[in-house]
């Protein structure tokens, strides 16, 4: 049985690095707050005797020998970065209830037939470097070692550069280590689990999710000499184009979803009709097809605001993550140690992705979700219980041994 | 006659600094580029034996005595900050066109009545450091010093810090150094002139402006598993928000106008929800009982879309620049300088906001306009040809000799 007072003190320990004063977690993926939890992760793991191999776009390792070291590790795993508005159990919750269960483990002197390992995957949030998932995505081969190197945030500062400026860079060839499977714990960031009053989740795949950068661009202008009929203004283009890939989101309930998380007018000052608006658009289906008419549906209400006010729009599609369905062996070992421990569960699709969604490309995948207070995440107030992160940690610790006992 | 090559020779040489690639200037108030052409402005006015002097607020006055040094001074004036996206015109041609009066009347050996004062104002465009006019608003006491001075651009640095920093901080109390009368030579910045065929523009008055931040506050949460019904997104209030605000000024056509120049989504992820959107508000109309209407009107759409998307706005209005009505004799003094060149002309209001409409609390004023092609400004196509800048020129000289010998 894990501990549930230890996990949760490493939980709450743990937090204080990149600690915001709203009771988050801002710790942006290869920042210095970043490099810190790393250490601590790397010490810890250290401490029980593991391995630490480090891939060379900064994934983290490691290693607790089984009877047989022929055999793959079956592994654990999740992320350690944060949103700028973190909460403390987004990515943290997988990787610290994972190290809770290696402690299990290393106090039971329990010797599995596999090796076990674990896993901090680097850029999971993909806020500071986009898109999501990079470090998993290079180790499923999805992205190049290249590709992700040359990753800028909007500082200019490129993703390689950042990873060598903590000192991450580690000489492992990503992939080249590989599992024999995957089970990632999770908060669900959503609100089905707390609203059904169910402590654990099975989660069977997740929402297919695609990214644009998108560039509105009209003529800057006096705001206070040119006549509403003159204006070509990209900030009015881009209003109606919000409003319309809002609705289309809504044409596609209950499971469509569309976000403008970021905008920026240029050259932005009070008295200039902005010249060009840039904005991010993220759309998700768990449905591939509804999602590719969601794309077709948004290309066309962007061209037609930028049109209307004699622009033009240029859309660049950077991510395109389709919907994952997760490895049939994998989730019935979640399930069968969910119904072992007498935890109710139910089938879910993830809303969010996860690094699971990239293992899931290149070795049998699952996840185990459990509650989030108000289904809230991506906000310094995500919360979670004590009882709610013992009991994904124990589902964890038996899915791995039943699938090591197979 | 003034000489319409040196005039533009002194135009396009000064467009150097803070010289764009585009062909236009950045030269925002009080960065070094502007301490630069300050002290090119300095220079040049000494060199034809006038004296400077800077007051408190930077702003720079320099005197060619007159016969009797009992008369206060006929003052000309402008700005020589820029727009960050800012075209050679806007500005400068009142303050480098001042100049080549001051030339002519040196190289002429001309002996006006009273001293002849040509300022540079700080602070004009209101674009590094909110509201406009700044320098002026300070000379008229519609500002005190230390509100000027409190003012924070984007970076946190005060207007009084980056006065200091570049030395020009003078020691004159600003409004001490009274003007018989101000005329300010300006292009027109809008369609009205080109499309009529007209050199001059005899301006009567400004419009009123009213300047406001905005802050709708809803909640940030995740991209990918917050339903559409669930979220709060600031973002989505936003953009209604814009499109009503839009839909007022076209209520109020011919004259009404509503630009929204700047906007900022927090905490600015692309999966995140943006929990606040921050944005600058610009209404303008010529009459102060229909600019009020459509300010109640904007508070009631700001709000209404806040409360749609269950969040809250919060509207603080830092600048209400009532329309302005010029005094009859400058005005008349302009319109008979143009007759007398045989240079047609037609009566205006001014769309922007000018230096001149603060000289009007404290002295008669009046403004002359010249066309400038498609109307365009705050952008570094603006452009004016060099007899559209000379002709002006040319009036305002006359207005002067005919002010001084009423
Ligand atoms: N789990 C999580 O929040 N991942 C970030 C990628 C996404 O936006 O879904
Ligand atoms: N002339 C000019 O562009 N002034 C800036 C103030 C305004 O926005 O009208």
């Amino acid at each position: 049985t894990i501990d549930s007072r230890r996990l949760w003190d490493m939980l709450m320990d743990t937090a204080k690095i990149g600690g915001t004063p709203k009771g988050g977690i801002k710790r942006l993926t290869l920042t210095d707050e970043d490099r810190q939890i790393r250490d601590w992760f790397k010490t810890e793991c250290e401490a029980l005797g593991c391995t630490i191999h480090i891939d060379t776009v900064g994934n983290m390792t490691a290693i607790r020998p089984g009877k047989d070291a022929s055999l793959k590790p079956i592994a654990m795993g999740s992320h350690l970065d944060t949103q700028p508005t973190g909460g403390k159990f987004d990515g943290c919750l997988g990787v610290i209830g994972g190290l809770e269960v290696l402690k299990t483990l290393h106090q039971a002197g329990y010797e599995t037939n596999h090796p076990i390992a674990l896993v901090n995957w680097t850029d999971e949030e993909g806020s500071r470097f986009s898109p999501a998932m990079v470090g998993s995505g290079v180790y499923a081969g999805t992205f190049t070692q290249a590709h992700a190197d040359a990753i800028k945030d909007r500082d200019g500062v490129t993703l390689g550069e950042a990873l060598d400026a903590i000192g991450y860079r580690g000489k492992v060839a990503p992939g080249s280590l590989e599992f024999a499977a995957y089970f990632e714990l999770h908060i669900e960031q959503g609100p089905i689990l707390e609203e059904e009053k169910l402590p654990i989740g099975v989660v069977k795949g997740v929402q297919g999710m695609r990214w644009f950068n998108v560039s509105i661009t009209c003529r800057e202008s006096h705001a206070g000499t040119t006549p509403m009929p003159y204006r070509r203004d990209a900030l009015a283009a881009f209003a109606e184009a919000a409003v319309a890939l809002r609705q289309i989101a809504l044409d596609h309930a209950p499971y469509g979803l569309a976000t403008i998380g970021i905008v920026e007018a240029k050259p932005a000052s009070i008295n200039i009709i902005p010249g060009q608006i840039d904005f991010t658009l993220d759309l998700r289906h768990p449905d591939a097809s509804q999602l590719q008419t969601m794309k077709v549906k948004a290309l066309t209400v962007i061209e037609k605001a930028a049109e209307r006010h004699h622009g033009t729009a240029v859309v660049s599609e950077f991510w395109d993550s389709p919907p994952v369905v997760f490895d049939a062996g994998c989730v019935a070992a979640v399930k069968a140690a969910a119904d072992k421990l007498g935890l109710p569960t139910r089938d879910m699709v993830s809303g969010a992705g996860h690094d699971a969604a990239y293992t899931a490309r290149v070795c049998p995948t699952a996840m185990i979700f459990v509650p989030c207070k108000d289904g809230l995440s991506h906000n310094e107030e995500e919360s979670s219980t004590q009882d709610e992160c013992a009991n994904g940690t124990q589902v964890l610790l038996e899915a791995l041994i039943a699938y090591d006992a197979r």
